[in-house]
């Protein structure tokens, strides 16, 4: 089977460490792409344009759009957050798996348009850990944690709209598991339509 | 997570060596087990009951269908084959994976019992393959083979209602293939309800 690339989507609680986890499968196997993500904020200072976001001007984020030149964007608080469709594609083209990190509302955008892009959602072991990971960081006030753990709950309620979950327990295990789960993922039939067509062909000029 | 033992059915082509996969699977690994079905058609010489079949008595499979003690069952040249329940659910019940090698119409009862059950569609890696492997058999006559190509372009169009395919290519290999495949397919959250519904749970008392 010739190996295509895919979209993969991750999200997960915030907390539940899905950025630590992405940046390390990017890092041990080869294979995968990092989609970047364009947004209309002003750069925070060490922030680098093409290396966290693409910064762009709001009239050109709006010109992306009109051009259809975005996979799926969103508002929050007054900036527009996107996906490129440029890269992704070229990426994929190439065979490469490309990775995003997105919110299950930009997830359910982009599986209407790849439907054979692999949804993947990351959890703690338990509440109660993703908890002490939210207060050990120790940078948040109390109320941006309970805030985060309210929006968990309401988050949890979409998971079965994900191919697979993922438990963050240990990063490294964890790594792991992702990367085999993926390798697994190759392998639905939705993912080998054309070896699936070609086999069929062949069996009925066989007949 | 708590692992759950889940149900695995696996069908295929007829060549395409599903039967050996599954056997050297069973071998290699703990964790799984094999799935005897019951049938009424005479022992052959070497074949013992409780090893390849339950060799039943017309009666007492249909005293088994009507008591809903078989999970699936259909009648090939007048004969009885099914899967007898109790051994299932007991195998499930401690936590092994089941093993089951049948045919679509049988995966699909099956599916709609257990809608975690697990479906894996063996294949070859190109119909000419199958072909040499069947003549390789030395074993069928020219008819035998044409049917069986003529049942594997019909199969074929069934490979869609499965989760995944497997390409039988390197029977070393596969077996691998074919282990990690199902790890990763305890991972979706159909096969991972409770420990979901705990976390939901947990979540909603943190709010």
């Amino acid at each position: 089977m010739k190996r295509k690339g895919i979209l993969i989507v991750v999200s997960g609680f915030s907390g539940a460490g899905k950025g630590t986890l992405v940046k390390k499968l990017v890092e041990r196997y080869d294979n995968y792409a990092l989609s970047i993500s364009a947004t209309t904020r002003q750069p925070r200072p060490g922030e680098e344009d093409g290396r966290e976001y693409f910064f762009l001007k709001k009239e050109q984020f709006e010109q992306k759009i009109a051009e259809n030149g975005l996979i799926e964007y969103a508002c929050y608080c007054d900036n527009y957050y996107g996906t490129p469709r440029e890269y992704v594609e070229q990426q994929l083209s190439e065979g490469r798996d490309v990775i995003l990190e997105i919110e299950i509302q930009g997830a359910l955008r982009i599986k209407e348009q790849y439907d054979d892009a692999l949804l993947l959602f990351v959890m703690p072991p338990s509440a109660a850990e993703l908890r002490r990971r939210l207060v050990g960081r120790g940078t948040e006030p109390e109320e941006v944690i309970e805030k985060r753990m309210r929006r968990a709950a309401e988050e949890a309620q979409g998971i079965g709209a994900y191919e697979y979950i993922v438990v963050n327990d240990d990063l490294e295990t964890c790594v792991g598991q992702l990367h085999e789960i993926i390798l697994a993922a190759h392998n639905t039939p939705v993912r080998n339509r054309e070896f699936i067509e070609n086999i069929r062909t062949e069996l009925e000029g066989e007949k």
